[in-house]
């Protein structure tokens, strides 16, 4: 199973809105063959790993994979999607034992396994599978997306100053860094206020990337209460898909088609994160980045909505004028200090990156 | 000279305001002998380790050093302190070479065991014994200690909330850490806002540190510009040496007799940082270690008479109501955004450690 979750790797960049599975199919304690999840509409890990048997096994391949043992890091699939089901070639492969890392409660793979005759046994591995699908499992299971706020900050904990002299904060290394992460999100979220400060492109500019041929740039949602877009930004004017979220839509002259500007009305003076949320949903997106300011990261912070903090933090003090990376307020919402388990800490460039779960009272 | 830089280290918290200095006496390429700086006072180094020889070799010491090589981290002494100076020793006992780390500008050793007919090589290791003894050239090379700034903070640079609810913001591991590294400091200066918001002790509390039987803790030093102590505060009362700089004085009840309360007049609003900084140069303070507030770290870094940064991050968000570390005025001083080199980041605790060099431009 380790390796099937090494094998799953493969498909990061790739695979989305599909989990990320990897699959090990073994005889006589050999490894006869391996795959994972391609591109939406492609192969899964299984049908993949079958497929890598018939091809390294010609006529005697069915031989082989009677009798084998398939090991995958989720529930192989029992629904027609966009692939047919991945039960139904398992149990024509002749395959006789499954071991499964993570139950995928959208499916009932399982079962129809079972039924078969298929001998399976779950739970193996389970933690790191399910950390690895932790986006495709927080869709499922919370119809939400997995939800990482990146920081780019002084170690006092400065976003900007106030002048605005700092083009970038962090290191060369700390930014492409970032753009891996982009990378692995389905969704990039930001705000109108970053859009005007630094009007970014929010795409994904890594050479060593280039190589998987496949559109790696995440979809962009703006949130724009007010409409305050001008239409000439980068990122509506590169092709890329952007959403903006507005309370009420007006014209913005000549719009790329790959931009949508989206009216969700109500009463409140900013765009609910909860209503964002429920369209990010829709769009099945597994994992968001928030990459915005103060205001943007203090709702998320306020909402309790933030799985994992990653911050890149500069060697660099800004003392009086700065801007902070939030200012989400404790007599507001009762949310006092939050806490964070730290997960990793390591330098990059000059910089040292942190990656912290909140863990919210 | 390596091992005597290791040897160096048992004079660690010891020796002040003597330098911390090793040495290894060499014999047909045997260690024959080593020693260390003991308590003001007591033996040096290089005394220590011919003592050392002579214990070990009783009546056939003399031949063993006739002829032997001292690896010693500083410029032995050449003046009558409170000891002999050991450059007399050294021409006295017969060894025929001497290697030294790091010149001492304040002695000339050099010259009169070169006078004496004794082979000097100085320059071996000089960048780490410079290191060691950082604070002592500081004071002997700038008239001024090194200044360590001590910052215990949350991610976004809190030291504090505003309602003052967190008592201890970093974890019992980062604070023992404190506790060595005031054993290290030859006094601490901190400021009447921190005396009234925490009552601190300032002092070493490390059952580890007690079998060395001298006394660790630092000095303290109180910066107090309009005397708003009351006198009971625990380190007025706790028998340890404190001294309070104020503009002007007046009469505190029942203060011990281990506390001073110096006057420093002059037209600026506080006392000047400087005048302060020759008071301690005076009472031969090499490693001042400044856990203080906001205002005090502002006015050091304003100075830029921070030589380093220790950071103790906690795992927390404190959000709109926090209390910053500094809030250093880029509008007043032109300092502009304090760059830093990170010389390490180590785990401690749930907490991180950050040290850090200031590169003031």
């Amino acid at each position: 199973m380790q390796r099937a979750l090494i094998v799953a790797e493969n498909a990061k960049y790739i695979c989305s809105p599909n989990p990320m599975v990897g699959a090990v199919i073994v005889k006589n304690k050999k490894i006869i063959g391996e795959g994972f999840t391609h591109q939406p509409g492609k192969d899964h890990a299984e049908i993949d790993a079958i497929k890598n048997v018939k091809s390294k096994f010609k006529e005697k391949s069915c031989s082989q994979l009677k009798g084998s043992s398939l090991y995958v890091t989720l529930e192989p699939c029992s629904k027609e999607g966009k692939t047919p089901p991945c039960t139904k070639e398992i149990i024509r492969s002749g395959i006789s034992k499954v071991f499964i890392a993570s139950k995928d409660p959208s499916q009932s793979g399982l079962k129809k396994l079972i039924k078969a005759g298929i001998k399976v046994e779950t739970g193996i591995c389970e933690k790191e599978g399910s950390e690895q699908n932790r986006g495709f499992f927080s869709r499922i299971n919370r119809s939400r997306p997995f939800i990482i706020c990146k920081i780019a900050c002084s170690v006092d904990g400065g976003i900007g100053t106030i002048k605005g002299k700092d083009k970038w904060i962090t290191s060369k290394e700390s930014r492409k860094d970032v753009h891996y992460l982009r990378a692995q999100s389905d969704a990039i979220l930001t705000g109108i206020g970053t859009i005007i400060a630094d009007n970014p492109q929010l795409n994904v500019r890594v050479k060593e990337l280039q190589d998987l041929k496949v559109n790696l740039d995440p979809r962009r949602y703006v949130l724009d209460s007010n409409l305050r877009l001008s239409g000439n930004e980068v990122l509506l004017k590169d092709g890329g898909q952007t959403t903006v979220f507005c309370k009420q839509g007006k014209k913005i002259k000549n719009l790329s088609p790959s931009v949508s500007i989206v009216e969700i009305p109500g009463n409140s003076k900013r765009v609910p994160i909860k209503n964002v949320l429920s369209f990010l949903n829709k769009e099945n997106c597994n994992n968001l980045m928030v990459e915005a300011g103060k205001e943007i990261n203090s709702s998320f912070i306020n909402s309790k909505l933030i799985d994992e903090f990653i911050f890149y933090i500069a060697p660099k003090i800004f003392g009086k004028d700065k801007i902070n990376f939030s200012d989400f307020d404790c007599s507001f919402s009762n949310i006092g200090t939050i806490q964070l388990q730290i997960n990793n800490i390591e330098e990059i460039g000059k910089d040292f990156k942190v990656t912290a779960t909140p863990i919210y009272k």
